[in-house]
């Protein structure tokens, strides 16, 4: 694409995003979004070519932006437990920042129907970092040897939850409530022993 | 309410679960419920003075179904840590056999605003057995000592997940793979210590 181009499909994705987030997903449209963008909806189409090429191109974004914010302070000499613990706080400041991520995350991966059919491009960078943290968490035994998809959800899902609540009032914005999810969710996803001596060192 | 009243009220209400579960929030409205009821929207505000008194309506009555699949096969004589994995199973159920009272459960409760407008009535008794429980559980520290809505969070919302994926064939509806679910989360709620023994006898 050129530039030109490249900014008028980020200026779609951006609104996509936007309309999605405010109108749930039986209220998205192509016509919205292009208004949204202030784009005739007939050019819309140069670049996705239909409402779920859309959706799939939102999907894609919101992950790797949260794969993005979950993987920023992570270096591979770190342990793989200090790596798990950095992605929960990256995602928690992610799910602070940019709540409109985080509402289209949710309400794509919460539709059995369209969840079957979003898949990440293999060649995005963050994301395939954190897939690789999680299998060689389990291949060294750090973490429970269950579908990787439990352990995504339990990484990222109650951080989401914590963050809504921090932002409408709910819970504290504190060290110590965070330090409360995290450790509830190491206990979910670590093995038993290696919680227990997490629990112990930390 | 008279009798013929009370019809039209369910009649109402189970139209306004299924408008919202289909729709979305931001797509409600009383028209689109009225008109799915089959009912002049003028005599919906007899029963509902507005939007808001019918979405909190909604909420109660889905939580409230919840509370009762959670609580059907519990007995007060039971340990605590029984009545935490039949509540688990009983949600199991019910998110699989009602999928449209747990899409409206979750869209209430990730809207933040909406969220801190939203109670359950002093009243409901199976509401007010699962809140029983997780007090008893705290005071009795069998769970952990953290605020009661992680807890009712982490005895939920994975279930719900497990279910959704269930229904889109991500996961196996196997004993084992519900065993794994409940395991992660008991890790999550449960003091440590309370926990590896009830891993140690199970």
């Amino acid at each position: 694409m050129k530039v030109k181009d490249e900014q008028k499909y980020d200026r779609l994705l951006q609104a996509a995003v936007h309309v999605l987030a405010t109108v749930g997903l039986a209220g998205f449209s192509t016509t919205k979004v292009a208004k949204q963008a202030g784009i005739p909806q007939s050019n819309l189409y140069i670049y996705f070519k239909n409402k779920q090429a859309l959706l799939l191109a939102v999907f894609r974004l919101a992950v790797h932006a949260e794969s993005v914010a979950a993987t920023a302070s992570l270096k591979t000499e770190m342990a793989v437990i200090d790596q798990l613990t950095a992605s929960i706080q990256g995602i928690y400041r992610f799910a602070l920042d940019q709540p409109e991520f985080v509402t289209v995350i949710q309400l794509l991966l919460d539709d059995g129907q369209l969840k079957a059919k979003l898949s990440m491009k293999a060649n995005d960078p963050a994301n395939q970092q954190i897939q690789r943290l999680l299998r060689t968490g389990v291949e060294r035994q750090i973490l429970r040897s269950v579908d990787l998809n439990f352990h995504r959800y339990f990484l990222t899902r109650p951080v989401f939850h914590f963050a809504q609540g921090v932002r409408a009032g709910l819970y504290a914005d504190t060290p110590a409530e965070l330090a409360t999810v995290t450790t509830m969710i190491m206990a979910a996803v670590l093995q038993p022993a290696v919680y227990q001596e997490w629990v112990r060192i930390k």
